[in-house]
């Protein structure tokens, strides 16, 4: 089953960014002999949901098959018809899902299949791909991601304000592939005037990826001409706007890449839910800071996370931090 | 083998902070069926070395044994004899080290080995306990860490000056395991004067550890009654005086826990070997920096290391770089 577990968790973080405003939910269907039969994930939206994909490939194979899903699933009729009547339809004898459904309207998934005589197994697991999607359920606006680069005491550019490149290739890339499983980037006014940005999801080879996050802006500064006008992208005057604006879209998981100002505009607002960390082997003594300013007037107020990842990315390291975690034991 | 490489290693961790001038070396000794029979560290300065603890504690079995050696055995009778004669003449059969000694009077043990018909081989490999001493010897000054506790965004406090607890217990109980393995612990006098620091190697109960570092006061000012003055500490004028002085009385291996002043003093002498920092999941915006200046004009310029280790320690997380290393294939 641990198989199966790691199959439905990696079917969903493949559709990571393709899928708002639904979660990316991963679904394995194994036989009773415990070999995989089919996989699938949750197409973009209005397209079926993992389950179904699952029961598409399994075919009549499924008829009493184990199906492991991320989330507990659906008891809803939106756009598609319930996962969870889709699964006793198709004669599936055991229905393990690794995290609850939050989700009022389409809560209740576990109590229909029950009532069919379904097998039903709770068994709670930190899914990372679906951390961004309950935050913004519970919240009710998008997920934020605070991510930066800098060295190891906090500054993302050195004092005559140059920072290419302050980590190496490898995390560089990982930024990039980070950026493809978001819905949208948002940067201020200030880093859109200085930077001529792209905010586009890139492979090394400078090309672009498939799938592409949205590009917002946030200030009342005109963008100048240049990269983001030429690709387009939206504005926002505040980050609240933004953050509606985005929710009523859609948008449910946005990373926030700077600069100094709007970051600490989110962190004063305690819309951040979690922090990413590309961190420098290296030491500049002063510089430009993550933050412009101070965001908390003595230790005890300094706005704290929980680690929830921690790793050398070649010669740099990656940090995660997390608000709230969901899904853990 | 691998069971011996590890018990040669840890037999040499067990004894860092007690063997200056010498290194603290591990040997483990194995019979033909690569059973382990004895270990052997460095016992403190004038006391034998590790491959002679241990050949004294294997007695008769060691006839035949392959000895694993963290650091070449020496060839030199300084205040003990050359290890490399006592090996031969207790009819050890394979000496296995993994770094080659680089300290000229000592190195040549491996080739008396050898003409005297036992098997020698090299098995480089990074023997953290190591570095510091191998740094030493090169440098001729002892190996110098740097290290601080900060949030994610590089403060040690925050604006109003408060920095209790910036990180939390487990890694406040790894900087007194870490302050125990070192020859000294050197302060400036503005921490000196503000903090009242003990600047002892404590238990987390807060009795102290059997043994203690040097405490070590860098800068003109007078250090006023207090834990220093009551514990007794060594004070010079300066970095450069305090290096000089403490190379010359057998200090191979100190730890530089600031302030940012001193910090960055030490950066821009280039006498920095490595790196430690316990990073908080958490972020103030402003407060105190790592180092009180900027010491790179230019991102090119930054001072830049090499990741050694990355891990979690409770919420916070370790980082390790260091500027060379050694004995890494």
């Amino acid at each position: 089953m641990v198989g199966a577990t790691e199959a439905a968790i990696q079917a969903g973080n493949v559709v990571r960014g393709t899928t708002s405003p639904n979660p990316p939910v991963g679904c394995a269907l194994v036989d009773a002999s415990g070999e995989l039969i089919a996989t699938g994930a949750t197409s973009p939206a209005g397209g079926p949901h993992a389950e179904v994909n699952a029961l598409r490939e399994a075919g009549d194979r499924a008829r009493g098959a184990t199906a492991v899903v991320t989330l507990e699933p659906c008891n809803h009729t939106g756009r598609t018809g319930p996962c969870s009547h889709a699964l006793t339809q198709a004669g599936v004898a055991r229905v393990v899902y690794l995290t609850a459904d939050p989700f009022e309207p389409a809560a209740g998934g576990a109590e229909h299949l029950r009532d069919r005589g379904v097998e039903v197994v709770f068994q709670p697991e930190r899914v990372a791909a679906l951390q961004p999607w309950l935050r913004s359920v519970r919240n009710n606006r998008p997920s934020v991601t605070l991510k930066f680069a800098s060295t190891l005491d906090g500054f993302t550019a050195a004092v005559d304000g140059s920072s290419k490149w302050i980590t190496g290739e490898k995390a560089r890339e990982l930024v990039h592939q980070d950026r493809a499983t978001r819905d949208a980037i948002i940067v201020g006014t200030g880093t859109a005037i200085a930077d001529n940005p792209s905010l586009t999801a890139r492979y090394p080879d400078g090309s672009t990826r498939p799938v592409q996050p949205r590009r917002v802006v946030v200030g009342t500064r005109n963008v100048p001409e240049g990269n983001l006008t030429r690709l387009g992208f939206e504005q926002y005057a505040t980050p609240e706007e933004a953050l509606q604006a985005l929710w009523e879209t859609g948008g449910r998981d946005v990373l926030v890449e700077g600069g100094p100002a709007l970051a600490a505009s989110f962190l004063e607002l305690d819309a951040v839910d979690a922090v990413q960390a590309y961190i420098a082997p290296a030491l500049l003594g002063d510089g430009r800071g993550v933050l412009n300013r101070s965001i908390a007037d003595t230790i005890a107020h300094a706005r704290r996370f929980r680690t929830t990842c921690v790793r050398p990315v070649g010669n740099d390291v990656f940090l995660e931090m997390e608000k709230d975690v969901y899904g853990s034991r």
